[in-house]
């Protein structure tokens, strides 16, 4: 296996290269889709014209990872489904000669998961009430301050948070009406609606519960944390671009399955990695606020295993303290280093990407994961593996 | 045209029979789009679990006004429709002789219409901090009820208004999935969907102006006002059902177009009404909190008109303060009506009716509204003129 492993890695850079393109044909049709609701907006005043301003301003700052991982997924399919069949075509465009779907419903189905993703942002950033995103104002704070010059701070606030609820309710409605739209086969659309209402359900759910931890109204143990941050990211952000990705392909349903399963493992593995970088790795790398998730009282797995050790007497009196000092957060993050939190994580961490190449090694014959695609879940992993930030 | 209406009239009894049995045709169907998405909760905890019931308690109580008017506008056209190709037929269900598409998916999107009802409330309850509805608990109120009893108030009232938040997200969700999904022709089903993108956008964006007059970030004229209310309550409680109808009837454009402006008016006129009876009638039977569009500082056309009075130096100091005396409250109250404003705020009701009943008599032959669907709009337009609540 070790010697495949290797092979595929050696493909990595063409897939950087890929990357590229696949971005840029997101762009565009982001584009086309936000300039279409910012002139329909226009009929309801300036602020409702504002507010689209802002939508497509924050959504088209993303790094399109979801839309990314769908559209090379999908290409990887394709190509292996061609290469199985020894289709020889003069087309330039290679990419397109085994597809089932014109490309552009397949881009705008992408466009749409980066469109969902927002739509969560937004909403979770109402419910934090949160007006920063990686250290700039997000839609809320750009609302609330152009609002603040002339009217009282809390009216600004009300304002903007109530933008941010209807951006997300405007976005979710926009996704949905993608899907339905969806110029594909009728039964490959009840498929891919079936795939948002069991996204868009189960990440709901995570929330909930996240939101319940949060707030001390569930009980914090580590079976109901890996739940929560399994049902909130992976579902979403991993498993829905790969699911989509094998429907839109035609991929035999093992495939889809497999894709489901690896994205459930690789979607966990990044959501811990990113506790464990939060709490333990270099912020200035990170991007994060240092020690937020310590000020918050964020209930993470790291957490939950200290909970179990005779450190949490030590941390409890500190955790969650929104005006902890930089010296105190210190004192805690060695605390978790040595009760052997950081460790455990790290295991669990090992052990979703343990399943994850059991997965990929998993089936014989046909009911293999395609090589081509083994390429891309490859370098998904090896990102997970080297995160840094 | 008056013996019309007489004849017209004599025929509501009938008219409130049928509605009996739509009212029991949309519960039905509620309860199986309830009983299944409750069903799938439970995979998710208790939390969830608890969120869909208490969506389901309150989504039950509502008196589904716009899908039994969505109904009532359908079988009215298919009536008409089987009446005019002269169809005699044997079968026991009268209804559905002339139909293009199956009952069930009729009922459904009459379902999916009192959903999308429930979630814009429940939006609106979150941006508004209402955990009142008609004087009684709301989702928002129930879920800060059950937690607070053992938990910190504000954490209480975090975790409920998140609740909120979601519980809309989803129901926004599963509307859109009945739309996509409802079995008819696909160009039908294309026309449902432009209706309910529409109908989101405009209420969305009459919603958003709506919180920034009562914010004070717009201000309040009262074509800002007028134009706000059509778009916040007539377009998705009066416009939407009858234009559903009309495309699920399989009815001429111009019927659908005639509806919309129908829509329209009633829709305007019917807030309006409702702003008279909120702020001059009696609150016993209105059922609102007397004065409460007064303490709030509600910035309804009756404002407006006064704005522009002689008696606005002494309302204004005392409009909007929320700890508004009853007495205070009876002096702005006559005031209001001494200035103009009652019977203005009545003149522009008197104007939306006469522009229905103008739309009601256009057209000639072949290319009126049908006498059936006449029946029904004049019942509503009686029970909108008599309203007292």
């Amino acid at each position: 296996m070790t010697q495949t492993i290797e092979a595929d890695r050696a493909q990595r850079p063409a897939v950087e290269r890929k990357r590229l393109v696949l971005r840029s044909e997101i762009e565009t049709e982001l584009d086309l889709i936000l300039n279409r609701h910012s002139r329909s907006a226009q009929a309801y005043g300036p602020e409702f014209t504002q507010l689209w301003a802002l939508i497509a301003r924050h959504l088209r700052g993303g790094k399109l990872l979801r839309p990314v991982l769908m559209l090379e997924t999908y290409d990887a399919i394709n190509r292996e489904t061609q290469a199985s069949s020894g289709n020889l075509v003069s087309s330039d465009d290679a990419e397109n000669t085994a597809a089932l779907v014109p490309r552009a419903e397949v881009v705008r189905v992408a466009a749409a998961i980066e469109m969902l993703h927002y739509a969560f942002l937004l909403h979770d950033d109402v419910i934090d009430g949160d007006t920063l995103r990686r250290g700039h104002s997000n839609l809320i704070g750009d609302l609330a301050n152009q609002t603040s010059a002339e009217h009282a701070a809390c009216r600004a606030t009300h304002w903007a948070s109530t933008g941010g609820i209807l951006a997300g309710d405007l976005l979710l409605s926009a996704v949905h009406q993608i899907f339905a739209r969806v110029s594909v086969p009728a039964d490959m659309r009840i498929q891919l609606l079936d795939l948002l209402e069991h996204t868009i359900i189960e990440t709901t759910a995570g929330e909930f519960v996240d939101v319940g931890l949060g707030d001390g109204v569930i009980t914090p143990d580590l079976s109901t944390v890996l739940a929560m941050t399994t049902q909130k990211t992976a579902c979403y952000s991993f498993e829905m671009p790969l699911r989509a990705a094998a429907i839109l392909a035609g991929a035999p349903e093992y495939v889809e399955g497999a894709l489901s399963t690896i994205g459930s493992h690789l979607g966990l593995a990044y959501q811990l990695q990113d506790d464990v970088l939060s709490t333990f790795g270099d912020a200035e790398i990170h991007g994060k606020d240092a020690f937020s998730d310590l000020r918050e009282g964020k209930q993470t797995a790291i957490i939950c295993f200290a909970r179990m050790t005779s450190a949490w007497p030590s941390i409890e009196p500190m955790f969650g303290d929104p005006e902890l000092s930089a010296e105190k957060a210190t004192q805690i993050r060695d605390l978790l280093s040595r009760c052997g939190a950081e460790k455990f994580v790290l295991g669990l961490i090992g052990e979703q990407l343990t399943a994850f190449y059991e997965v990929l090694a998993d089936g014989a014959g046909s009911a293999k994961i395609p090589a081509e695609v083994r390429v891309v879940l490859l370098d998904l992993v090896s990102r997970i593996e080297g995160r840094q930030s």
